[in-house]
């Protein structure tokens, strides 16, 4: 018998408990002994079939040696940082899906997991139910890794669906998307590019080795999209999605943001559509490798950290390919990356000439839409600066 | 300095030490030290960079005790189970890319792996450089596996594509695909479905935890299909595509098959074209989750070889989630399963009816095209033994 804690009882942690109960048989022939949730952390008991387990002192978990692993689904930072630390340093492995905590503090932790001898895990932390973390660093492990890019993000995701398939506004879309429960009610983390910011940040650390600064990543997000350019570009056969992306600059240094960007119909991440996610992977050997599958939602992201769960039972004592550098030098502006641009002006293909030369010209129609060569985005900013810019997104190539 | 041995130079084996060789970098970083390939097992010698390492004794590899591991890259059977066998005896972990050894004879040598404490690891066996089979045993671990599905081979899923896009007949489809050097000159493995067969063998023995005997698995490759098909089914909505399949069924048994089939096009793996692969996993936690990329070529293939050869020396003494047991017990005919099926038959829309009761039509027109209900494949072949029968193929729900 394997006794775990599951520390916050929201969606992930009741999943998780849901998980170790509903697949116990499959989990228990993979570890050649059954898995129980010993003890809960919560802030205020609920009634249920859980209620015997939980407790609200951190320290009956902390100090029970029974006690091997911890699932931290408390989220944000403070006491979830609090008690990993502490649980780590009980020399007990941790598992979460902490993505805010993972971008933020990860490779601390990491640090410390290693000091103890136990894991650190968090392959939930980005794409839910979606294998991404462990492929990228073991089965891609022979790969110099060039490019991560992805839809990271199910609420932005459908939100952009529904604008392309009904035509619907961007605000009609987003109150669809909270009536049908995939966007909170504050949906601000999602909608201006936080969530899929602090996933693209975790690929970045782990693609390249060395940690990538939240706060150094542009996070643009889809509230200022129209529905004419998600028109236009569909026509011009491009979709356009919200994409975190992470890049290899050409001179050995790194880059990462947020933004949205018209995307080729022929690659098909532009047909991942409603609450879907995917990853796209580049390899110098393996070329692009896809992950795709739903990116969120309880029993998905809760048999991810389960699955972590198992792994650190597993690897005795505990692997170590999941880490990077706490190094933060080499991290560039995205705008020095060279991309095509589109922009929509209020002005005339004269104007759209005489500030970028050569442009493939998309819509012409009182407003002039069009995209520019390979540009970087400072030329594009500069060269842009005496037109009246009602859009301006990168395209992906 | 780690040392490896490669058994077989060939498109494999070039591509194991090209990998070795060019990202040196990347793999030290990992593994904190060199890795290096010491000896090339060959029948003939070969002038060139690796002329100094090459032996036709296997006796040079076996007795070396600085090998640790082998990349197994002969193919076929006789002499790779002959020699990775004494590989494993000699305390060696080894490595491959070889679906037809692993489909036949996987469960004996992963036994044997087991009993010496190595490794036998296979991911480049399944989907080339697509990581399949780690995020399949590892990262949904914490799943019940109900199926599994997907191109798994890049050949016909070109020619498949070439009829679709410019309406070749599949003899032209054919031919192009070996002047660009996707089919080999003898392309019958590939087109007749015994390729994609083997994979989806490893896939159903990883998924469902028991060994599925290759020479019980129906395989029909896709030389008899007919662009008229192609064309029925796209004005339909759906795209045709050769499918591995493997699938629990509702008692508790398993079935596989390969077998074309009508995909609907809002599913993700109706658009993976030209010689992608994808294999989609259906657990019942996660939901539908799908890997894409390259499936063949000698660099996607020889980084997933290399990044298991650093699996196996990362993972000490070895991993245990890879295995299944021999018992061939519980497998189904895939007649037992029920799906819709397409008829494509010599006759009118009164014989489809006569025979089927209510049917979907989708063309009518000389010859009669439809879509019955969900039945079994005894009931299609029974319910349409009078009718002339021009084709008939499963629709993927």
């Amino acid at each position: 018998m394997i006794q775990i804690a599951i520390m916050g009882f929201g969606t992930v942690g009741t999943g998780v408990a849901k998980v170790v109960s509903e697949n116990a048989r499959q989990i228990e022939r993979k570890l050649g002994e059954p898995l129980q949730v010993k003890t809960i952390l919560v802030r205020h008991f609920k009634d249920g079939p859980y209620r015997q387990l939980m407790t609200d002192d951190f320290t009956r978990i902390e100090e029970d040696d029974g006690i091997r692993v911890v699932v931290e689904a408390i989220g944000g930072v403070d006491a979830a940082y609090t008690y990993t630390r502490r649980a780590l340093l009980a020399g007990k492995h941790v598992v979460t899906a902490n993505k805010q905590l993972v971008a933020e503090r990860g490779c601390e932790l990491l640090e410390l997991a290693r000091k103890k001898n136990v894991s650190y895990l968090f392959e939930a932390s980005v794409g839910g139910g979606i294998p991404v973390l462990h492929p990228l660093t073991q089965c891609m492990a022979a790969n110099r890794i060039d490019e991560v890019y992805g839809i990271l993000n199910g609420t932005t995701n459908y939100i952009l669906t529904r604008m392309v398939r009904t035509g619907a506004f961007f605000s009609d879309a987003l109150r669809e998307a909270q009536a049908k429960g995939y966007a909170e009610a504050d949906p601000s983390a999602d909608i201006h590019g936080i969530d899929a910011g602090r996933k693209i940040c975790i690929l970045a650390d782990l693609a390249f080795g060395s940690q990538v600064d939240p706060a150094a990543v542009p996070m643009e997000g889809i509230s200022k999209l129209s529905l004419r350019d998600v028109k236009i570009a569909q026509r011009a056969g491009y979709r356009i999605k919200l994409l975190g992306r992470a890049v290899r600059m050409p001179g050995g240094g790194r880059t990462a943001y947020v933004a949205p960007h018209l995307i080729p119909e022929e690659n098909p991440i532009a047909s991942v559509e409603d609450v879907y996610n995917a990853v796209m992977v580049r390899g110098n050997a393996t070329g692009d490798v896809m992950f795709y599958g739903r990116g969120a939602g309880e029993l998905p992201t809760a048999s991810a950290c389960v699955a972590d769960v198992m792994e650190c039972l597993q690897a005795s004592p505990r692997r170590d390919e999941i880490s990077w550098s706490s190094d933060t030098s080499g991290f560039e502006d995205p705008q020095e990356l060279r991309t095509r641009y589109y922009f929509r002006i209020e002005g005339s293909l004269t104007d759209a000439a005489m500030a970028f030369g050569q442009v493939e010209v998309l819509s012409e129609d009182g407003e002039t839409a069009f995209l520019t060569d390979p540009i970087s985005g400072r030329d594009a900013a500069r060269q842009s600066g005496f037109l009246n810019v009602l859009a301006c997104m990168r395209v992906l190539a």
